[in-house]
């Protein structure tokens, strides 16, 4: 028979044993003032009474030694992420971090790998705008069980409680709509780069509800297309769709990418925006207006975006839960008539 | 008289009390099998009595274990250097490695205050473009002092040898020139982003050349326009240029904003391009094509020469001095001839 051995327990065990989330136990070990003073007496117990001993890699990183915050990105080609990084790069500076940046390239198993790499005591801290694959969290629960702060911005989600700063989505899709009908327009259509993104089935919604009180009675399939496949696929089917007899009288873009295509398909079909077609985007680009016609923009403040994130995730790095896991900041959109709407 | 303070010793003076390499006493200190249970028993007693206390953080830097880059770009707002990333995150992906990305703003200071993280032992590798103030390579010298090793992209440094990849920007400056001669041009501009980068200089000195050999007797004053200050004060300079007597009928923007000045700058003016105006930039631009008018552009591979600069520096990771400092890969660039220059 051997002898009994001092075995020691990780964080996870722990929680385990006591039946309370990693979260708690963590922040109990810290005397977080979130933690009632009885939990913390019986974490502290059975922290000793099955030697619990903090993983030292991970806890000097907890001390912010890292001085290093991740940003999470589906892809840096859009201008929009283009600016959001340069305003989180600006508060990053200021507060002499450095900035791990990774692309998720809008697939989900990059992006578990990307967080992987952060929990392993790499980062003090987390920005993300998920992919669009990204349906579960439970990746990123890893992240809290080691207290790294993560925010969200742009694209967030729904099945995860973090600080998120984003825009009013609904309201602008509602918008959107509204002013093609007050145009005349009889056959508009919402192009939605991802079936799963929040951020995109909000703006359809609204899209779609100001169809309806306007007193549409089409089917959502033609006023809502998907273009979730590759760049070149996404550019094939709204081709196809301005070749098509059901071809619409107006597009709305949730990305950028989808107006430039657009607009690169009524050239080469030989269809005229905005007499054929009116176009508005969901986009942060700043030669809008010198493009062939000038393009009509639902701008968000993509570089404001990126600041308040960053400043948001600092406060949590500086002093943990200050921002609520259940904020949500929203910056408003602005919209820019142009020649693609006349 | 203060009271001795115990003071720490890092592992160079660690090394050095005991005689032995810093080498040795780190494996003595991690258990190796390579070194002799006498030399561990040694090393850990004095470790004791002088107080080391490992960085861990640098010790697994110097097993190479940070697995991280860093590149360096002037700023990440221009099309160029957009695509660029893409490039060197494509590389970087492959071989399990993690990017951190600076900015240096186009001024030295900040590139100093960058080049002094990366050598802390953040990272095994920096790719630099520099910035419009790098005029001085004393920053960089410290990377060759830690054999870390250093790839040029895109704006590389007359006065530093490491491998560079760049464009045959001597070329393709004569190339413009020579096109807006034949179109008939009179009056053409090159508009520079900087009098000190050798990028800009050999686009320049490539105009200046076509024109020289065209016969032109005018001053280089006239021909050749500095616009290095911020953002605003370049537009400003452009359109006072367009508005001027002295008003050039074709400009040829030596990067993508200069151009796209040109463009804001005629708005407002009520000039056309290309009647009033003929217009050329170096750029990567993908919706050049759909510009008021589409833009003409000297492409340069921007993806390409991520990709390349990043193999370069991998290259270099893997085996010290594999691509010689004095090498040199230039992609050549690609013309564009579109509507601005009809």
């Amino acid at each position: 028979m051997q002898p009994e051995q001092i075995k020691k327990v990780n964080i996870k065990e722990l929680a385990r044993l006591l039946s309370l989330s990693t979260a708690t136990v963590s922040k109990a070990l810290k005397d977080s003032y979130e933690i009632s003073e009885q939990t913390k007496k019986k974490v502290q117990e059975a922290a000793l009474k099955y030697n619990y001993t903090p993983n030292p890699y991970a806890s000097s990183l907890r001390k912010k030694k890292s001085k290093t915050i991740a940003v999470v990105l589906p892809e840096v080609d859009d201008n929009y992420f283009s600016l959001a990084i340069k305003g989180i790069q600006a508060i990053a500076e200021e507060k002499g971090y450095h900035l791990l940046m990774y692309l998720s390239h809008e697939k989900l198993s990059i992006e578990k790998a990307i967080i992987d790499a952060c929990t392993s005591g790499r980062v003090d801290g987390v920005l993300i705008s998920i992919s669009k694959e990204s349906n579960t969290a439970s990746h990123l629960n890893q992240l809290i069980a080691e207290q790294i702060p993560v925010v969200f911005f742009d694209r967030a989600m729904d099945v995860f409680e973090a600080p998120r700063v984003i825009t009013n989505d609904f309201e602008s899709g509602y918008y959107a709509a509204n002013l093609l009908l007050e145009k005349g327009c009889k056959k508009p259509v919402f192009l939605s780069v991802s079936s799963s993104l929040p951020i995109c089935n909000l703006r359809a919604e609204g899209f779609l509800k100001a169809l309806t009180d306007a007193g549409f009675k089409g089917k959502a399939n033609d006023q809502l297309i998907y273009c979730d496949g590759t760049d070149a696929e996404n550019y094939a089917q709204v081709k196809k769709l301005l070749k098509s007899k059901k071809r619409p009288d107006a597009v709305v873009g949730s990305v950028e990418r989808l107006a430039i295509h657009a607009y690169f398909a009524c050239q080469e079909l030989g269809l005229t925006i905005p007499k054929d077609l009116k176009v508005v985007a969901f986009s942060s680009l700043e030669i809008a207006p010198i493009l062939n016609p000038s393009l009509s923009t639902i701008t968000q403040p993509a570089f404001e975006t990126g600041k308040k994130a960053a400043e948001i995730l600092f406060s949590n790095i500086e002093k943990p839960g200050k921002v609520k896991a259940s904020e949500t900041f929203i910056l408003p959109t602005a919209y820019f008539e142009r020649g693609s709407t006349l």
